[in-house]
């Protein structure tokens, strides 16, 4: 894992877990190139659980994403920044890195699978990002050749202490604006940012609830947790799903946090990720994508197996397939 | 005007105008009440003219009128309370008023005309508003009726002192979270909305410029500021435009104010309209109606007609109609 090597890490705790000071450390470095978001009240909520949205859509690049990255090109050395900084995905971690790149004038360059839809790839570029087109098989390996060619770090999407304590201040965020919130539900993919968020959310509200939501066709951490160690499922599994934001698996660092923070994983159904994305456009006036919806989903379809009480739900990111959108609010 | 019989009136400055005091008053009134919105960076502006989005579409129903409402009832004394209140309306003010009363243990009656989509009339219910049904051409009638058989006040939906200060909240939240902010984009139907925020941001930053926007099609404000007095549009002209929510004419009380503190009014068409509803979907994640779409339609197509510098773009409403959103987005 070349980005070990090349970022330097941030402060751990005893079990070797990214720790509140790691994520209050990040606040400060992110504050001013991240959004504070607020929390939003649902007034369709039902009244022993009422539901407040915490939208991460209205970062730039419309996701969550941008937290991490930022916190983790913040903790680059002077001689690391000067180098610049690779990165691969298609999803939302690219405009991330891209923008946070930006934001910091640092150099970045971003390995793109070539059947990436072209807007994403134009917007990167927009961003000021270059941008390397290759086979998705190749992908990781093109980006770790690029980094290692040119002592740049590699910013991974979840996979790294920096990042998780960045997606952390979500929980920080939580925490500030809700001290007495009850439930946290967060969506699970790769698990930075339910790992970052839990940690919070158990060191400041430690008798809070943290449940991760993730799609059943991609349910793998749910039967991880459940199995005590990491199970994997085929990536021509974990793509079934339209939530195309959670098709990752966790890493072993991560997982290690998931196994320390959550009370428990559920799934959703994909029709009612769907019903998901229309009640937050509907009755909320939020624009979703479907990773992003799979809270609200847990929250409408699953509360028989969820507390009662003040419950916030992580909206992480609303780059919704403007079809797809346009299907689900047909219906 | 029955009204200003049965609500105490709120002070005036010494032109008869609704000030910053009533404001501030208004603001202490409602709070806990109403949300206090934030400002949601555009980061798709252009850069020397940065855009914040006021999202008053994430009130409680949709539609910043729960501000004026609020404030409406707020001033009610003791006496008139328990008679209750009465309003008229098809739109946004009827939850509006219902949703106040709810919040401070009144009885509201609603008097809705009888061909309104059942939703808005199931939608009033729910907020716990006794609804009368009536022809269109009897609601106001029946309702000042209402009231006087009842002795309740009856809350107009823009044509009163508390509720263009409830509406001014808006222009103080503004001057609070962008302090130096220099053209603020404001909606004008009946010109409650474009009232309140102007008298308060001339107050509070009086160096910035404050634009009304109407639709061409019901665009009779726009020809009353040029004209130096109230032009009177036939009603069957002004609801042409899609903006449901901007068909209402100003009334002499905030034709009055408009005249005193804005700086201009441009209008947009209905293709700007609609393709400023698909902008902030796509590119804010934000559901607007297309009456709170219109400042962002402005800031799109007149930039030859405005400022530039720090924009801020009151979104009114999200309560669109889901077809009609579909429609745009299928565009």
């Amino acid at each position: 894992m070349p980005w070990f090597n090349t970022i330097t890490t941030g402060r751990m705790n005893g079990m070797g877990l990214v720790g509140i000071e790691d994520i209050r450390a990040a606040a400060k470095r992110i504050d001013g190139i991240v959004l504070r978001t607020g929390l939003l009240p649902c007034e369709w909520s039902t009244p022993d659980r009422p539901l407040w949205i915490k939208p991460e859509s209205f970062q730039a690049i419309g996701a969550f994403k941008v937290r991490g990255a930022a916190n983790a090109l913040a903790e680059l050395s002077e001689a690391e920044r000067v180098n610049g900084v690779v990165a691969y995905s298609s999803g939302n971690h690219a405009q991330a890195v891209a923008h946070a790149a930006r934001a910091a004038g640092i150099t970045a360059t971003i390995v793109i699978d070539d059947t990436a839809p072209s807007t994403k790839v134009e917007a990167t570029r927009a961003l000021g990002a270059e941008v390397v087109l290759v086979p998705l098989a190749r992908r990781q390996q093109v980006a770790e050749d690029l980094a290692a060619r040119r002592s740049a770090a590699l910013i991974p999407p979840f996979d790294h202490p920096a990042v998780i304590a960045g997606q952390g201040t979500i929980g920080l965020e939580i925490a500030e604006d809700l001290p007495d919130v009850e439930l946290v539900l967060v969506p699970v993919s790769g698990g930075g940012l339910a790992s970052g968020t839990g940690v919070a959310i158990k060191a400041l509200c430690p008798a809070a609830t943290v449940i991760g939501v993730e799609p059943e066709l991609a349910g793998d951490a749910a039967a991880s947790l459940a199995a005590g160690h990491r199970v994997h499922w085929p990536s021509d599994q974990r793509v079934r799903t339209i939530a195309d934001g959670l098709r990752a698996e966790p890493s072993e660092l991560t997982f290690a946090h998931l196994s320390a923070v959550l009370d428990g994983i559920v799934t959703v159904s994909e029709q009612e990720i769907r019903s998901a994305v229309a009640t937050l456009a509907r009755r909320s006036g939020l624009v979703a994508e479907p990773a992003g919806a799979v809270t609200t989903a847990a929250y409408l379809y699953r509360q028989a197996d969820l507390p009662a009480g003040r419950t916030v739900a992580v909206l992480s990111g609303r780059n919704i397939d403007p079809n797809l959108f346009v299907e689900i609010l047909s219906q």
